[in-house]
């Protein structure tokens, strides 16, 4: 099934490794995103694994290492908890518009997805290991082969061992009460809400408690923001910001850019999402390029979850730009403009989201 | 002693209610800022407390209320913070120049500081009281007598138990290791690190465990933040967003607006703090208006204090536009703009900030 199991309209940005994104207005019909139309990134070919033999290790800083089989693993006490994951580059696409990003695939601003996970909590699987609470990391590798810089090695990166004790950190088999897919990290994958969505690293091999962050390139260096400035000639990679929780974040994704719509009254839809756990608190939506606002309404809030919003607005006939910024708890907004924000890994655009239409 | 205790450089916005902050480039001066420099934010004259019959009262969902005096808080064990607050109305200054704030202090960028508290935690008195762990708020309620609306009322405002629970919110009796003055919540106060100053209630009378946030109007009401159509005549109160932690901010304390400056090498410093224990992870300074940037050397971190930054840059005569932006643990960084952040009230203004120099 080469289309994995996504819907007709979904975009392939690139078939191997497998990374496509839903279209906008397709993202926004469903509270919780069908698997169809989930978000898809990866770094290699799905790996292939044998159920009967999967093992999860467990190790580092434990008392008790583990080696658990999945049977072992359903047999844990389940949870299930909404979370959204979010590409650290979604929205490349509007940086790139202002300066390229060369071999970073070209997100438009779905690659965002927020579904039910089951499984595990992290911590409760760490506290049967007889981890001991502290400042250090807990650290994912994935079975999958990225072929980068010399000998494949598995994707990888680390959370705070404190989310994981005290957060919602999942070791998830489930996506929407079905099974994973091999395209979302079948057998089993982390979901670490609230951070960037390279940390809910899939097909999990190993977990091990550590005193330092993930030393895995994807963590070590790519997944770093850096200024404008900065490139991939005269990068210091350990001066770079390692990306852990998301910025708030907002899209309009209906209507789309370009289109003309009749004047009168249009209906404005999108998708904010903060992280760390804090909730988004306000959306305001602009016709005017950001000149005035007004307050969209806001779906229910929960932890770990986007808010999709929607507002009413009157367009007199003629050209518009359209804008969302979100606010969240911490009164953190979106910035106005790509340009402050360019970094040549292309992530974290965050700069307010412009829709041109017309109104004839 | 009508000066407070404050440097004869302070800057006293008023003198009743005393509020007042230190000339920026003394403030940097210090990483734990002395109580001569500590801004002083007040909404009423300071009550005049009897530490003999000072009583503190917790109350509401607990398991066995508590009263306390002076004498059996000081026996509980002590713990001392370093913990930097900031008034949600910094940098109101550059608000007001976009467009008036009527009646509102005009903070420049000096009403924060950063300070050693010591008392009792919060959480271990909430468990003195029986407190049960949930989805409720910690009330505070100062001794002071603001007069606004009808009948004097104490300030008042609350945190999240959990926040109390889990983080480091303080009882403190203790600045820089002195008894507290009257001026900074003799002789117990709040400080609840990582919020807006106003979360910090001075001079408390009584804690209380409810259900929801605090209806105190300097919570219900005042420090919400609404977009810039809003204003005191149409405000729909319940609407805005109730201020919690603080969002990402930075300042240039030297050189200052308008210098003149040699031409060559020019040290800029300031400071940058972020909200709720999330680190200020980079600074970026420019010297022409935010199209170019530089990386800042920071001062070293700690959770909910600030960070002291400088940057070397190399003026030409001529004039110059001096910026800092700051960004956080989650890649939130400031807005560029004052405009559309301008909120009737005056609140959470962490647009970049600027600083015009003449290099001669």
């Amino acid at each position: 099934m080469s289309d994995h199991g996504k819907h007709p309209d979904f975009i392939v940005q690139q078939a191997m490794p497998f990374n496509g994104e839903p279209p906008a207005a397709r993202l926004i019909e469903h509270e919780v995103t069908p698997l169809s139309l989930f978000f898809a990134r990866n770094h290699a070919p799905f790996p292939t694994v044998e159920p009967g033999a999967y093992r999860l290790r467990a190790q580092g800083q434990v008392e008790r290492p583990l080696s658990l089989s999945l049977d072992e693993l359903y047999a844990l006490p389940k949870v299930e908890i909404a979370a959204t994951l979010q590409c650290a580059g979604n929205r490349r696409t509007d940086l790139i518009a202002h300066q390229p990003v060369p071999g970073e695939v070209p997100w438009q601003a779905q690659a965002i997805g927020n579904a039910r996970w089951g499984g595990v909590r992290l911590g409760a699987l760490l506290e049967a290991a007889g981890v001991r609470p502290g400042d250090a990391h807990v650290a994912f590798l994935g079975l999958d082969q990225v072929e980068k810089h010399g000998a494949p090695f598995g994707f990888g990166g680390s959370v705070p061992l404190a989310a994981a004790l005290h957060g919602e950190v999942l070791l998830a088999y489930e996506m929407n009460g079905q099974p994973l897919t091999a395209a979302h990290g079948f057998p089993l994958r982390a979901v670490a809400p609230g951070r960037i969505g390279a940390r809910s690293v899939k097909w999990l091999r190993e977990i091990t408690v550590q005193a330092a962050p993930s030393d895995n390139y994807y963590q070590a260096k790519a997944y770093r923001l850096f200024p404008p400035d900065v490139n991939a000639g005269n990068v210091d990679w350990p001066k770079g910001l390692m990306l852990d929780e998301l910025s708030v974040n907002s899209a309009i994704c209906t209507p789309a850019e370009g289109d003309r719509v009749p004047a009168g009254p249009l209906r404005l839809a999108g998708y904010a999402m903060a992280g760390g756990g804090r909730l988004v608190e306000r959306v305001d939506a602009s016709a005017d390029g950001g000149t005035s606002w007004l307050q969209a309404e806001l779906s229910p809030a929960t932890r770990h979850a986007w808010r999709l919003w929607h507002a009413q607005i009157d367009l007199p006939t003629g050209n518009h730009e359209l804008v969302v910024r979100a606010w969240d708890a911490a009164a953190n907004t979106q910035p106005e403009r790509v340009a402050p924000l360019w970094n040549f890994k292309g992530y974290m655009n965050n700069a307010w989201h412009r829709v041109r239409v017309r109104a004839t």
